[in-house]
């Protein structure tokens, strides 16, 4: 079996056992996904998808809604802080355009998958209609689709939308059936009647949507057209068995929708970063899940799996490169 | 003020204030370590301190005493995983022996630092004599500024020792008056019995010594050979203001012989890993110190500071290379 003769070379490097903690598990994972004892990480790809929020005009955000845009201009120009990790770690970074309320002019390095200019205000309708959704889906699924081709086994998901933590707390509140308030932070920095006034607003649209049943429904509703994308392209991710890096809350709640439809994608993601906010800490337990890294990130983008990507790196080095007790000739437990 | 600078330079980017974390506060330190708004991590050096423990005879340790010269042999082979790591992460190691139980032949790539074949058991009598630790210390400050002459300015130091675990709960107990028990763990993996065993010795050796005052007295006491030339290292490093990476355990045990002598070494510090043991845990909370990394680790050879490292670069690497909201035109916080 594949699996105990994964745990076998990893028991008898030259470490006590078990000494490489999380590095161990993540050797194993990444063996069993490839179905080698020796895996290997190839072209790795990061994918920041960019959408705006209907929603982002009612004052969830402590940012106006003209940053999304001018954010995916700065990544574009190299100067955010995934484009300095990625370039430091090899990654290979894409931006797309999922739904930004900007006309980008022609000639940039941009891949153009807008369904639409902004989700809908789900104050008033639903995020996406059903079309839209399955569109932002499909868009999502042909990005990896392509990066898949080159040979790249390794991918993971960022995103940049001003609203969008409020979109994803509502998705986790009913994803999970969990009190709204215990979905929602502080963002990119609220303040306290500021998070109030966000509790209060988003209640307001759980009210207006009493009889979702499905993940996907979910999503629709109270999604984005960044996070819909980001679904799509997981999907695509683990059909084509990469490994899925998993960045924070967002990417956390758009890979639980997935969960809901199948769990065991789950073998196919590295949990990259947990913050210090209660929700995404209740979600990965929920998940059963424990992240690499908790430097108390808030950024998004991705920032957390290009970090952690060096120590993922690591565990597949260790794996491959240690030299076991025979080969060095050291005694083992007595 | 440079302080200021650095804040007004990290805050500037373009990211929500204080997104980045912990990576801001390291942005901080290494700004401050090197008086500059625009810091460089120079031919990064890992040390590794190797040396063997009069107390590994009487059943302390879950490895047999060769393991310490068998590992020495592996780490100038290549293939433990301190190696593995330095390689990937282009850290250069140095192996020193500063005390193993055992002839080496000549030619190896070895640093030979040794004070005498291991140190003496403290069961009888103190684990050095006071020339003896003078001597390691000394030894250790030679082998940094060699380092430090060829433009090195960060450096990391690891230790391979069985019994080195006992020794360093040992000095902890002394150093911060702290019930032995709660000084131990199970090191490389040791069971219920014979932790307790483990314990019931200590307790003996620290019964035998009730007259030790300074951190000094307590290191050459309790502590190894590879500890001391360690200590040694650190104030050399610190000497010549170099940045200091503490892996575990022991190499925060190290410092903290500095730091009762001048608590103003932890500026040039970082702590690079804490494992889920409890004398770790309350020995960084007694330094008031956050680790960069909790991987459940338990190698020790400085595989923290070597994973760690790329998080480092990163930090330095968003305070040189990102955007502020001004360059990129991105709109800051209503």
């Amino acid at each position: 079996m594949l699996a105990d003769e994964l745990q076998h070379k990893i028991d008898f490097k030259t470490k006590p056992l078990g000494a490489l903690g999380f590095l161990e598990n993540l050797a194993h994972k990444i063996g069993m996904v490839q179905q080698t004892t020796s895996p290997k990480l190839i072209k790795p790809h990061m994918v920041v998808f960019a959408a705006d929020h209907g929603i982002a005009t009612a004052g969830v955000s402590a940012y106006p809604q003209e940053v999304t845009y001018q954010m995916v201009m700065n990544f574009l120009g190299g100067g955010a802080a995934i484009n300095v990790f990625c370039k430091q770690n090899n990654i290979d970074i894409k931006i797309v355009d999922a739904g930004v309320n900007f006309d980008f002019p022609e000639g940039l390095n941009l891949i153009h998958k807008k369904v639409r200019k902004s989700s809908r205000n789900i104050l008033d309708e639903p995020a996406m209609t059903s079309e839209e959704y399955q569109q932002a889906l499909e868009n999502g699924k042909s990005v990896v689709k392509e990066i898949a081709e080159t040979g790249s086994n390794v991918i993971g998901f960022g995103e940049m939308g001003i609203g969008n933590t409020s979109a994803s707390s509502l998705m986790m509140s009913q994803l999970f059936d969990i009190p709204i308030e215990n979905c929602v932070g502080r963002g990119t920095g609220l303040n306290d009647s500021q998070l109030q006034n966000k509790i209060d607003i988003l209640s307001k649209a759980i009210e207006k949507y009493p009889h979702l049943k499905t993940a996907d429904e979910i999503a629709q509703t109270f999604g984005g057209l960044e996070i819909a994308e980001m679904i799509g392209a997981m999907q695509e991710a683990y059909h084509q068995n990469m490994l899925i890096l998993i960045d924070g809350f967002i990417a956390t709640v758009a890979i639980s929708v997935l969960f809901k439809k199948n769990s065991e994608i789950l073998n196919n993601c590295i949990f990259c970063h947990v913050s210090d906010e209660f929700a995404h800490i209740k979600l990965l337990e929920l998940l059963n899940q424990k992240a690499l890294l908790n430097l108390n990130l808030r950024v998004g983008e991705g920032t957390g799996c290009a970090l952690a990507y060096p120590i993922i790196q690591s565990a597949v080095n260790f794996l491959n490169e240690m030299s076991s007790f025979e080969d060095a000739n050291v005694s083992n437990k007595e």
